[in-house]
């Protein structure tokens, strides 16, 4: 039982409570095709496609995320293309159309390595220090008001390998956003620059 | 004791355990003037100051600090520019001269409103999500073969809230990098892309 939540959360942590859209081009072409379908490599009910270099949009934040076995541990960051990012500084409220967050997930890896090296700088201070393992999955979520105007104008995707993941899990993503309607259906806050 | 053992671990850890250089231009302009000194914005011992717009960079990895005694929690992420990031993605090593990486620290709050959603959405899982808090600091490596040639060819500058830190921590930085002496010094590896 508590195995199998613990997959469900793998599964769907993967997928839903995070944040994150896609570049414009990708939205304009899923929207043109009206409904949007899942198609090979796009998500399901959403019709979303990873887009083409979103590992060099802007940071917006990090996280961290564990579970109760010790078993679910992950890194996180959340990525932005420039349309997010500018209403993240702004504080712009809803998000404009073509906005796209992406959350990357890592598994957490205790370092070794690094954790030797803080024994010796600072001994008793019993560090540990863990970084981004393995890739876990990526999770898109794009604006277009009218599009998903029936998902609070959002639209929602997963993918683990390249591959998004199925419809059952996708129909979770946007009720698990909705407690963050207040602040147009987004969980992540933008991180202070130190 | 041990709470003088976890100030000195904010303090440098803050300044020495992680990664970052600069840019190009900021490099230059101290090594004009010859052996680089403290100066107002800029890191003792190495003449750094803080690169404009470093929260552009893009990401280079994620990680997790904790401590014993469960007061040191931090989230951070390392950020890299045009030419750190294309060492890291094309495994050159030793990192090329201009190479800058940015090591961004926050404190790690536990979220109440995602862990609610996370509550609902799997229960019996006690999720617990952490998020970037108040920004901690900031810690650059920059890589500058001439320049820093006494330390491994790179520059070392940790700044709060916008204030470089004194001499003495800046001391700490390049032993605690040596032990990476294999990876060019530098501890953080590029995290795969999901």
């Amino acid at each position: 039982m508590a195995l199998r939540t613990i997959e469900r959360v793998f599964i769907a942590l993967g997928a839903c409570a995070v944040i994150a859209l896609f570049s414009l081009y990708v939205t304009k072409s899923t929207a043109q095709s009206g409904q949007p379908q899942a198609e090979g490599n796009s998500s399901p009910i959403y019709g979303i496609a990873i887009p083409a270099g979103y590992r060099e949009w802007r940071l917006i934040s990090v996280n961290h995320l564990s579970g109760a076995s010790g078993k679910l541990k992950q890194v996180r960051a959340q990525l932005g293309n420039d349309i997010a990012i500018k209403a993240f500084r702004e504080g712009t409220l809803p998000f404009p159309d073509g906005a796209v967050i992406a959350a990357l997930h890592w598994s957490e890896n205790l370092s070794d390595e690094n954790n030797k090296v803080l024994a010796i700088g600072f001994p008793g201070a019993d560090l540990q220090s863990s970084v981004a393992g393995s890739a876990e999955n990526v999770q898109f979520m794009v604006k277009d008001s009218k599009e998903y105007a029936a998902t609070g104008g959002w639209g929602f995707a997963d993918f683990k390998n390249g591959k998004p993941g199925n419809e059952a899990l996708h129909q979770t993503c946007f009720p698990c956003h909705e407690p963050a309607k207040a602040r147009d259906y987004v969980f992540t806050r933008y991180a202070p620059t130190p």
